[in-house]
């Protein structure tokens, strides 16, 4: 199966649950379930929901024992999200070409409902009669795991280096630490969770913990790129975008070519960690593959 | 040992250990673990983190075997404080004395501290390791427990319909729901936390829920009362502040006096689930009485 089919495939997987675990939004008080529902159902590619599906089928596990697991990363994201585009933050009025949160349903509100789905993520990490065929030491493990890369030693510390950087001339070592730090932890957290949940060994472990580092960057580093090639029509947002933030970038710094070079290298270094698994890991190495075709 | 001395006892207990989980203010991106610190030690009674111990001891259990979990439930109470008092929110300038978080660290910072101290929270609940004495069952079930009393269906909920409410004529179904929601349900939780991390039966955890729940409505009728007759020195924010912002109140749905007794009834009828007990649960029966005596 193509990287294309299996992406589209576990969109479909994931996408048939991903509103099974938050309340109707017509559960008292409305607003706040309509506006966290709103930008769950907002689209996007489910990438980290089914990192984690690939990750444990990729060590023999079962797609439907980390199903809830999936869909709480999904949540994780959508509150990234909700929060970066506030005013006091990134301050963005479009999202996934549509209106931000906070732009419907007002800043109290939208800031409210990022925090509800944090929560209500921790909640499905912790929830272990939804995953009852997963040990609970695992599911604690998998959970922890989860909060310290969504930390200030993880994905917030990006974030507030990221703000902290804007419009100013930044090196390479900071650019690296802002993707890393707020994009690459949460897909490599979501990537060792599957395989955690699914009792993965550590050599098995630290082989998926450094692919996802490897391809987090790369995925980075491809957004950054498309965010100057791509379409309006494909990218949902304004193009050039970071750049009238003044955002360092890759292409920026390093220009086109050799950012894509980067994410290539980036890519195949990721890939040939997963030697010591089967062709049951080949989704993962087409997911790798794929991160990068995007940019051509 | 009357309640005063157990609270202030328990406080400087809490206190030692307050900042022992939280990165110190010179790691990188400082400003980040600069401004967590600054709410977290900006004074407070250290009162869920207080319940949790005395629960835990009321069923036989041990102080220093939930201490990270107690901790966790102070990291929560102070990121709702700094969501709360944002502008798009309560707009607070001052609590307890000094200003606001986002007075001294700007919009952004202060929502990630917040976002960045729920994240703390849940890594400390399930942190094993550190409880080492605790079954990972029981430290999951207490986790997950917690996020049940944060999400919609708990304190956001309650947050949610408190800003909605403010400056319309509310009813008492309302404002009830407002103080269990808001306040009620994290004291609930602190209190259920310390008594499932100690293994307590059934019919200890159901007693000591129903008075977590008393006494959690009792303390926010009481902190509308001292709203309106406390010093301003006692409080640490403007006497009458939810009256300036026409927040519905018990005093003023009820009147001064009724309201007195109203959380009164509240605590007497909890301190009484609390009769299949011996004496290792009279800190929590003192701390009750302790609660309505404040507002003499």
């Amino acid at each position: 199966m193509s990287a294309a089919q299996y992406l589209s495939e576990g969109r479909e997987f994931i996408d048939a649950a991903i509103c099974r675990y938050l309340p109707e939004e017509t559960t008292y008080p409305e607003s706040i379930h309509k506006a966290m529902l709103y930008s769950v159902l907002a689209g996007g590619k489910r990438l980290r929901p089914v990192l984690v599906i690939a990750a444990a089928e990729a060590v023999g596990g079962n797609r439907h024992d980390v199903l809830p697991f999936a869909v709480a990363t999904e949540y994780v994201h959508t509150y990234t999200l909700i929060h970066d585009d506030l005013p006091a933050l990134d301050d963005d009025d479009l999202r996934r070409g549509k209106p931000t949160n906070h732009k419907v349903f007002g800043e109290a509100i939208a800031i409210l409902a990022g925090d509800a789905l944090l929560t209500q993520a921790f909640y499905l990490m912790t929830y272990s009669e939804l995953m009852d065929s997963v040990a609970p030491g695992n599911l604690l493990r998998a959970a922890h795991d989860m909060t310290s890369a969504l930390g200030t030693a993880g994905m917030i510390g990006g974030q507030v280096v990221d703000i902290e950087s804007e419009g100013k001339p930044i090196d390479a070592e900071t650019l690296e630490y802002i993707h890393i730090y707020k994009t690459g932890h949460l897909i490599k957290a979501s990537i060792r969770a599957g395989a955690i949940l699914s009792q993965a060994n550590t050599e098995q472990l630290n082989a998926l913990s450094t692919y996802g580092a490897h391809i987090g960057l790369a995925f980075q580093i491809v957004d950054d790129i498309l965010d100057i090639t791509a379409d309006e029509s494909q990218l949902g947002k304004d193009v050039g975008s970071d750049l009238g933030k003044e955002k360092a970038t890759y292409p920026a710094l390093y220009g086109l070519e050799e950012s894509k070079k980067k994410a290539e290298k980036l890519v195949e270094d990721g890939i040939a960690c997963l030697d010591i698994f089967d062709d049951r890991a080949d989704p993962l190495r087409e997911i790798g593959r794929f991160f990068v075709q995007r940019t051509f």
